[in-house]
């Protein structure tokens, strides 16, 4: 394929005419086509529906998950995450359907009464500060924006964040509190941290004592293709490097079984656990334990999860191949864009052009293609490139999907075109 | 029955070696009986049992329950509760298992952000005060107390807490920025507040422009006896007083289907609950949506949740029944102790002799029966008088029950015959 930036004007002029034409064809179609947010498809849901059969309701040790109680979930949830999280059973809390409210509710408990080791509540402080990957995940950002935590962007790199500048600005600022990442298949960019980068942020120095590491493993068994990547084990890292305080684990079934109604869990040190259970009685009585026991009783261990997943990867593989397709055919070798192929995760992460971001997006909506904002993907909805789309390729059925990336695309060449035409 | 202050030591002392005897025998048999916390039977989890046979998860409105989303519930929960509540639809938000998580959620976003009408967050005012209707819900309390918020207390009256002081208060104060209350079948005392107690609160000048009251309305349809008591509408009260934003309402099907896996929902001005979603929108995706459709698929309307909770009465009758012909039997005419006989809720409260109440709660819990710890049913745990003792006679069965209150009503007869030898 020719490169865009060797092309003359008047090339780029008729090749835009083209496109124009292909995009009118596509906008007088009406179509509906939602890559937003990382959502399963219906099929994908169906694969879990045989756990709603079970009907007794009587934990191992006898507990009537009908009634009141289990603050920490049934203990054979609680051994089943451990498993999944590489923890210690007593390592765990088993909650409701959301790790993001998990997340959200230990940043909360954070601002108003401190962690384990904290002189104040972070809230009582000056300044909160938060070290944030980007690209990274939206609901992230804006918990922390709801708090008034300032975020400071690192650079994602090709084996995880920018270690050198989160190690630099941790170890100086003891206003700086805590990271927020996704450190398995990365949203959005597939990414699976090193095992370096997991070392290094489990000893780095930090001038905050009750620097707080929040690590939202969303992705653990979301492989995509082969047996996927493996990431190391930071709550061991942790450990070893004598930091066992510094991180909260998250995770969830919520792309296992059911996104509305999975089940959220976290795993930390003994004693975060014990600190957050004392908060936690206060907050509530206890999960859904009828929905904790369904889960165990179907999926048993993480041999079993990890079979079920490859059912959700033969459903997703063949969506993520054809966007890869389509965007190798549409936009390999023009120079206009660049993405990942990511081994697991929802996501595909492309960068286009410097300034073109918001274009393609606007572009593509007002042909019935919606996707994430542009921006989303940085603290404060603020993309300093305006370049990085995210892609959630999973939820729309293959047929729509191709032509919702062959819609992307056409936008994607369009407005690289108006830019360089301009710049000319 | 001859009145104890009547008898004279000799009398007092040699009916006490009957109690003694009596009590040891108990003691003997290592009997194991919780009344301590508000908890339905199994035989209550058994009558909703059949909503859990429902196999399609598609709402009304076409939504596929299974998947992400209904930040606020799906739209026939709502309609269920606005029904339930008294409130319209679009001032319902219908959320996960727990209404005291719901309480939580609420006055911890009123720390760190404020209430609509908030100059600053609460949180960061030097002082908030809240009124406390004692004996009241430890619960309740425990939030309070986790928050720094201090409690004042208010006594409770025959028709609810008392007015005259809760206008006086929050009046004259600043610093008092709410009330937590059960109104209907309170917890303890199962008093269901008048029209006029609902009205004051409602219309009453406060100090503080955002004032609130957290209505706990957990026994709605908790009815014992009868029809019930009927109470007052606060939404409509707050409305037509102009102060429609004071009230968050709150309820949940804890009791009414299964106390670990119920539906819980609150009611506001649309302003109010405007502000919420916004904020919830950061906390959380959406709460379970399955779960929601299963009630509601169940169910239907506030007719058939009626009819379901006759079913529950039907349990739950004889135990109280048989719980208040113990104590009057044992205590009636002893003048050592006063309770209630309550048209609803899930307690009887009983005041002993001012300065008895630990010691009975420990006597109780050393023959095998487990009470709620006296003091709780007052702010930090302190019932001034020592009197007050919650007794929960659901969960155990007929035959358990009848024998923990008969070992209960001989601890109060010792503990009241020790105090007054003390004193003669």
């Amino acid at each position: 394929m020719v490169k865009f930036c060797e092309m003359d004007s008047k090339a780029l002029r008729k090749y835009r005419e083209e496109l124009l034409k292909r995009y009118e064809d596509f906008k007088g179609q009406k179509l509906k086509y939602d890559m937003s947010r990382g959502k399963p498809c219906p099929e994908q849901l169906d694969l879990s529906i045989d756990m709603l059969d079970i009907t007794d309701y009587k934990g191992l040790d006898g507990t009537d998950c009908r009634n009141y109680g289990g603050l920490d979930g049934i203990p054979e949830a609680k051994q089943l995450f451990a498993e999944l999280l590489g923890a210690e059973k007593d390592e765990v809390i088993v909650g409701g359907n959301s790790s993001i409210n998990m997340i959200y509710d230990t940043i909360a408990r954070a601002m108003s009464f401190g962690v384990a080791g904290s002189e104040a509540p972070w809230g009582r402080l000056p300044k909160i500060k938060f070290l944030c990957p980007s690209p990274g995940y939206d609901r992230h950002f804006a918990i922390c924006e709801l708090f008034g935590i300032e975020m400071i962007v690192v650079d994602m790199k090709s084996a995880g964040p920018d270690i050198d500048a989160i190690e630099r600005l941790a170890g100086e600022d003891e206003a700086v509190k805590g990271i927020l990442c996704v450190p398995k298949y990365s949203n959005p960019d597939g990414i699976t941290y090193s095992e370096e980068i997991v070392d290094r942020l489990a000893g780095m120095k930090t001038k905050a004592k009750d620097f707080r590491i929040f690590w939202d493993n969303a992705y653990a068994v979301h492989h995509l293709f082969g047996k996927g990547d493996s990431l190391k084990n930071i709550l061991k890292a942790c450990k070893e490097a004598g930091n066992e305080d510094r991180v909260f684990v998250y995770t969830s079934t919520s792309k296992i079984s059911f996104p509305g109604a999975g089940i959220a869990a976290m795993a930390a040190s003994k004693s975060n656990i014990s600190r957050i259970k004392e908060q936690l009685s206060i907050q509530m009585i206890g999960p859904d334990k009828m929905n904790q026991l369904r889960h165990v009783r179907y999926f048993k261990n993480l041999k079993n999860i990890e079979e079920h997943m490859k059912k959700h990867a033969d459903i997703m593989q063949p969506k993520f191949l054809a966007a890869l397709d389509i965007l190798s055919a549409e936009l390999g070798g023009r120079e206009i864009a660049w993405w990942n192929k990511p081994n697991g995760g929802y996501f595909i992460s492309i960068n286009t052009l410097d300034g073109c971001a918001k274009k393609v997006v606007a572009m593509a909506a007002a042909a019935g293609v919606v996707m994430t904002p542009a921006g989303a993907t940085f603290p404060y909805g603020k993309d300093p490139r305006d370049r990085n789309i995210r892609i959630a390729p999973t939820f729309p059925s293959l047929d729509e999907l191709k032509e919702a990336i062959e819609i992307f695309c056409i936008c994607v060449q369009i407005e690289s075109i108006n830019k360089l035409l301009l710049e000319k």
